[in-house]
């Protein structure tokens, strides 16, 4: 075996904005397995922003990303080595194999996937974590009616964009907030989306209030801030929020809410939520339904693709400036 | 009938602090009763924190209290005339009788109440809406459980008093905020909550961490602000905010909020809600609990009682800044 590896680890947490001081590359010689470990050669590695969130040493739901060691992600691959009983060499697989070439893992700690229907990519977008996200937080928190207003915050994105494809078959009208005109297009004409408020025109309010008429009746949050701010001022009577991300605060401090007061008058509710928690919500529909909805062709996704082991902190530190358009992933294969 | 009614009534629109150039009282002589009408000598008007959203012309969730007619309010009193066949002269009744001496209501609008177990007046505290929002909230939205933690602002007033109460009948460690340690004493000594903290000492946030070392696993929120911010950055994972009230905004701009990421990080579920709109989910069961709860002396309340009509509009101005203690009535009769 001459393999190397290669790998990023966390050297030091960042204050503020991470930059790609943080991370260092490491090359080492592969070790032999273990009894019920498998390697996989990592295909795709994903980059979400809730690993910023484990960038830092503060309590929160999920334990830090230890500094020293392998950065943590969901990748897919295929299985080069097996001394697990349930996995052979080019088993097609799912798992948290780090940021690195060659991951070494307990077997029990991967999934068996398909790679014919579509590609394995799709797995750590809008048929894995990212698509299910999104079903959960629209179906068990928003559970939008037809006819009802939908906004959702980061629409371009791997949540984002899915989150409003379902709303828009639940028979919802929706509207999207993203950055730009190209990711606005793409929202509108790719996506299906009613509208697209580009954040960036600086018409925010104005914006907002001119493409919801009608109010709005539920909202996917992925952002914060002054976003949030202005969606809280547009919400309906009992109109429901589903917190699943508020990036525009993870590398500083989100504007402060001054809306809060919506949250009384209308009589809103909130919930906060992270996905992997609710397993016995979703695990018998969701993946199911999102995998038959991406191979007919009827669920759209887009990604943005970096290539190399070497361009996984500028693919993350990009997500979270908002420079990928739907799914983020690096290709390491 | 020589009786002549006094009355208040609502002149101009307060913009920030109301005052009582924003009131005005009249006299008139009474008038003949129509066909289904009753007459009501009022003994005790309520006055509430709500009453300030309504001298607000903006959208809300109650049409606004009309200029130039009578403040409207819940109140008790006697009967002393009838043209409803529901009701007799002194069957004692409960309604929105108003900010006046005698008002002329529609029979079908008013509930016949007992004076016998207890005064009257306690229909307009524990024992009415303000009781029942505190059973609501906490029963079907905190929900609190065995052990936890459950936080009330505005501890000492109608609604919070109440809420520590049940909730430590629920088996919960109960803490409250209020402003001034004469309030503090009375929610510890009086009320059982396990401690109070004064949020005029100064040292809210230290404070609040001092007092709720296993976090707060439920938060009845009255004030927002300042207290909620200080509150949500103490919650616990999965904890439940039932929100109320916000009286710190509603003569001004309560401070925004900068630890709404708390609602991410720890998977908080938050509810605004107005008790009158929940009829289905208490009408069976709290108004009897909590009369029972009353007429055994398990409940405990205070009232702060001013007398006189002339007296209404300092009574609601002297709620709006804390100067109450309990349940605010004014007694006219």
């Amino acid at each position: 075996m001459t393999d190397i590896n290669q790998y990023w680890t966390l050297t030091s947490r960042p204050s503020g904005k991470a930059s790609p001081a943080n991370f260092e590359l490491h090359s080492q010689p592969l070790t032999s397995l273990a009894e019920g470990e498998v390697r996989v050669r990592t295909h795709f590695v994903s980059v979400d922003p809730y690993m910023r969130g484990r960038m830092d040493d503060t309590p929160s739901y999920a334990p830090p990303q230890p500094l020293d060691q392998v950065m943590q992600a969901r990748g897919v691959g295929k299985v080069t080595e097996s001394r697990h009983p349930g996995f052979q060499m080019d088993d097609a697989v799912l798992g948290m194999l780090g940021w690195q070439l060659h991951a070494t893992v307990d077997g029990d700690s991967l999934t068996k996937v398909s790679d014919t229907d579509f590609p394995l990519s799709t797995y750590l977008g809008c048929a894995g974590m990212p698509g299910i996200t999104a079903w959960y937080g629209l179906n068990k928190i928003i559970r939008p009616r037809a006819g009802e207003t939908i906004l959702v915050s980061a629409a371009s994105g791997a949540v984002g964009s899915v989150v409003g494809q379902l709303a828009r078959r639940a028979g919802a009208r929706v509207v999207g907030i993203a950055g730009g005109p190209e990711k606005c297009a793409l929202v509108v004409e790719e996506f299906g989306f009613d509208a697209c408020i580009d954040y960036k025109a600086g018409n925010l309010v104005a914006d907002l209030a001119a493409a919801t008429p009608g109010r709005i009746d539920g909202n996917f949050e992925n952002v914060g801030g002054k976003i949030l701010d202005a969606v809280l001022d547009r919400m309906n009577s009992f109109g429901r929020i589903a917190v699943c991300g508020l990036i525009s605060g993870y590398e500083g401090n989100a504007a402060p809410l001054k809306n809060f007061s919506s949250v009384l008058r209308n009589r809103l509710s909130i919930q906060g939520f992270i996905v992997g928690e609710q397993k016995a919500d979703w695990e018998k529909t969701a993946p199911a339904e999102l995998v038959a909805l991406v191979a007919s062709g009827e669920l759209k996704y887009r990604e943005s693709v970096s290539h190399g082991i070497e361009s996984l902190p500028q693919a993350f530190l990009g997500l979270m400036q908002g420079s990928n358009i739907g799914k983020q992933l690096v290709k390491v294969y």
